[in-house]
């Protein structure tokens, strides 16, 4: 097989090529597709850093045992709207979805559903688990805690990740995503930087004395990233409390660890020892329409929404204003048709998976 | 009386004073005792431009018939952890409470309460609704969107309020608090600077074309503010998005008016005609600890998190890292035992109001 610089691979391809990979690991045929599902949705959606770019340190984290493979999910604590979910160190692809379907019932019979998870790990995007109410008219909420990259604002040391939070309303036509991390910028955006030797804009990151930094390598030397705002003139301390408030909803309400204590991902990393907590932590929401106005209404009014916004004036008429989630809808809607493309690392990297899995890649590839 | 630059009046005289003000308005007795409260306690914990400075253009709300003194509030729909509440025209500082009292109720019941609200107005500082949850241990959230003056990213029309959003976490101790404008900087950062005619920050505002200004007039000449991440390479995106999130739950799904429909709070300037929804709105959410883990282990988790916090290794030692919420409690305190000072232009303004509602100054000043 021959490689390009761009490969392009339909994306049910390498759904059934992710869903063979899990299989491999002993994971539940149904988890299996789950989390093959998830993984895919970013790549079609255009986050490429959360997609199958990051299959093999998934398979890292399982070949040491720090993530279960067959993990028993189960209620720690409940009550009609709300509870907390035990992911028995199951890969968040997994256990977040499952976690939202429990909210979206909740939400279903009592107007809201709330739920809190500890014991999990990396769930790949905020996107994809709120989305899963939109699908049933439903507004979703989703975040996550994650291991520590960030500085809060006067510190000089990584004490928060960079905690995404995902709003998803939905509407007559596509739904309005906001996934963001609270950080200015996100991690996948100085990757992107490393790789080509970059300098990253100042407001991204700072060094290990609380300096301002354009290197895009800097996090290896101690740098930390910054919150949103960057700066305490600019806001920093407000990317620094939303980036607090998602660390203490998926955290300290479930009994997952929470700061400095959420285990890294990259599997060359150890956890801190004596974590206050069990893995990661997440919390999800689902809000039923109905439990606020009738949905003709809503939906008209979303609607409303959408088309004033779309004509706001603006600065240059080539680059409108967007809808958020609009850009990453496109790319879905693309890609779902002509296929994903893979950079030569990431189509390395799932070739070297199919080898060690005793795959026969070119079915796939 | 003589005036001096700084006036420092105590703030129980300050609350009967706003409490008889509001009488004079016909206000039902428990309700100008809530308005008044909630003014107060914005003046206590530090956030002058959202406490008895705005009194009198509340005031003149009422005059002009845009507030309702005397609000009929009732449920407009409702499930078992969910509603949506009419304030029937009146001040925020009003329903607001109320409905964060719904959320509270049925948090008990089903472990979390969402309240959105329609037909209000502005509810003051966002902290004092959610602090509510966290007096009876309950998480609380607020928000609420406002009057168009922030630019969403690549646009140059004011299409979104400040729209502020509110966590409260309670903890043994003081609370958590996050109370932040979702714009890079509040506009009473920018009143401030008016009435210096000093320079704003560049990242704040932008004038008519959609160039960074430091100007702070500049909103007056069809200026903006800017989302938080002020540019999109520091992410004014994710400012927008979560303006948009908050006026989406405050305004789309309650009926009150959204984006750039949404009734300004100067009574200069008129409301749009023919707006989709009514007044402004609010949304609030309250979360049991009891629904997601045993209250003992929220409180020692949130210790523990604060304690780590606080010792974050700071940029400068004589600037440590704060958790969030702990400067407006500071002052909280002090002020309780000192009073509140008013600049010579607020305490003018409440000796005109006394004058004009026939209350003898001397007996509160």
């Amino acid at each position: 097989m021959q490689l390009k610089l761009m490969h392009s691979v339909r994306h049910h391809h390498l759904f059934e090529f992710c869903k063979l990979v899990f299989l491999k690991k002993s994971f539940k045929i149904n988890e299996a597709e789950l989390a093959a599902k998830v993984l895919i949705s970013s790549d079609l959606r255009g986050i490429d850093s959360h997609g199958v770019a990051r299959l093999s340190g998934y398979l890292r984290l399982i070949n040491e045992g720090r993530v279960n493979p067959k993990p028993n999910i189960k209620i720690k604590k409940e009550m009609l709207s709300t509870c907390t979910l035990d992911g028995d160190a199951g890969l968040g692809l997994v256990v977040g979805p499952k976690a939202m379907e429990i909210a979206i019932e909740k939400a279903k019979i009592t107007g809201s559903g709330q739920v809190s998870v500890m014991n999990s790990n990396h769930f790949g995007i905020a996107a994809y688990h709120a989305l899963l109410a939109t699908e049933q008219n439903l507004i979703g909420c989703s975040m996550t805690n994650a291991s520590p990259l960030v500085a809060p604002t006067f510190g000089k040391e990584a004490m928060l990740g960079t905690n995404p939070i995902c709003y998803a309303f939905p509407s007559k036509n596509e739904p309005i995503v906001v996934d963001m991390a609270t950080s200015a910028a996100a991690n996948g955006k100085l990757q992107i930087a490393q790789r080509s030797d970059k300098e990253i804009p100042s407001g991204w990151a700072q060094d290990s004395h609380g300096n301002d930094s354009k290197n895009p390598h800097i996090l290896k030397d101690n740098g930390q990233l910054l919150p949103l705002g960057s700066s305490r003139n600019l806001g920093s301390h407000k990317g620094y409390g939303l980036a607090a408030s998602v660390d203490i909803f998926s955290g300290v309400l479930s009994g997952a660890n929470f700061g400095p204590w959420v285990p890294p991902f990259v599997s060359f990393k150890e956890p801190l020892k004596n974590p206050p907590g069990k893995g990661i932590g997440h919390f999800f929401g689902a809000f039923s329409i109905q439990g606020f106005c009738e949905e003709k209404d809503y939906f008209s009014n979303i609607d409303l929404w959408t088309k004033r916004f779309k004509q706001t004036k603006a600065i240059n008429p080539e680059n409108p204003v967007l809808i958020p989630g609009e850009p990453e809808h496109k790319t879905f809607q693309k890609r779902s048709i002509e296929g994903i493309p893979l950079n030569q690392k990431v189509l390395e990297d799932l070739l070297n998976i199919a080898d060690q899995s005793n795959i026969s890649a070119k079915d796939f590839f």
